[in-house]
């Protein structure tokens, strides 16, 4: 989650993220309920896990509402991520989002979350650090089983630096 | 959550919401870890209600995926209160949705679900007795305690009838 590349840099992207979701899963208790945990990290993206059972609905598939918190935390996740290895001590908000429930989830899942289309960290950070606050546009999906999304989202953060 | 009026219906209308209640509680295992309750019903409105504590994030106010899901639950028991009431055997789900977070929530907050403009409960059980299936769309707010908005979400719902 910074800038750099090689296996340090991977490790440390590693040992990063698993802090961020010790993080979570202390700050936000219904991510506790949900069975969170942090799969994978990488320079671009975010990886965030969940088992169907907790996160059920009335017909036995995943919940609108888990789907709808993994995937805007999977996008929170990635900018907190970043904003830390720059060593940026903000508070990161969603400020909206669009989703997008495509087929029904009858499994444990997935939210992928990466920049939006045309968005980059670097304007992001000189806008943190020229202005105090930054805006960034994030993708995240629930991938299917066998390509395709079950649902996607679309959000705006807002990053705003302590004083 | 019908067509008629007077001391009978809002008592109808009570019982149906309170018996929702328990159907969403032992349904949904989130709704349980969310502290969710049915605070009122009439012929064009849901609110539901959550506690902040079991609902807080990393800043201390409510979670923006606990927003989320008790603003698109809202939306669902409206509609599936009114299909009970029609005695429409349908399943509800929840298509698509934008949601708006605009102020930070720092008490115990309710949603409240109404139709959004223009959408009519006479057009979508004419859809739904026709074809199998009528969508409607939905506008929910989290209000604030001194009026305007924490929240909104509007959101479109489509309802299958079961064969």
């Amino acid at each position: 989650m910074n800038d750099h590349s090689g296996p340090d840099a991977s490790a440390r992207a590693a040992r990063a993220a698993a802090a961020l979701g010790r993080e979570i899963l202390a700050d936000i208790p219904l991510t506790r309920a949900m069975g969170l945990s942090i799969v994978a990290c990488d320079s671009g993206s975010l990886t965030l896990a969940a088992p169907l059972a907790p996160n059920i609905n009335d017909k036995g598939c995943a919940f609108g509402g888990s789907l709808a918190s993994l995937m805007t935390l999977a996008g929170w996740g990635l900018i907190k991520l970043a904003t830390d290895a720059r060593e940026l001590d903000c508070e990161i908000y969603v400020q909206d989002s669009t989703i997008r429930y495509l087929a029904p989830v009858w499994q444990d899942f997935v939210a992928v979350a990466r920049l939006a289309e045309g968005e980059h960290f670097d304007d992001f950070f000189g806008a943190i650090t020229a202005r105090g606050k930054g805006r960034l546009r994030v993708h995240c999906t629930v991938p299917l089983a066998h390509g395709g999304a079950a649902a996607t989202l679309e959000a705006r953060f807002v990053a705003l630096a302590k004083r």
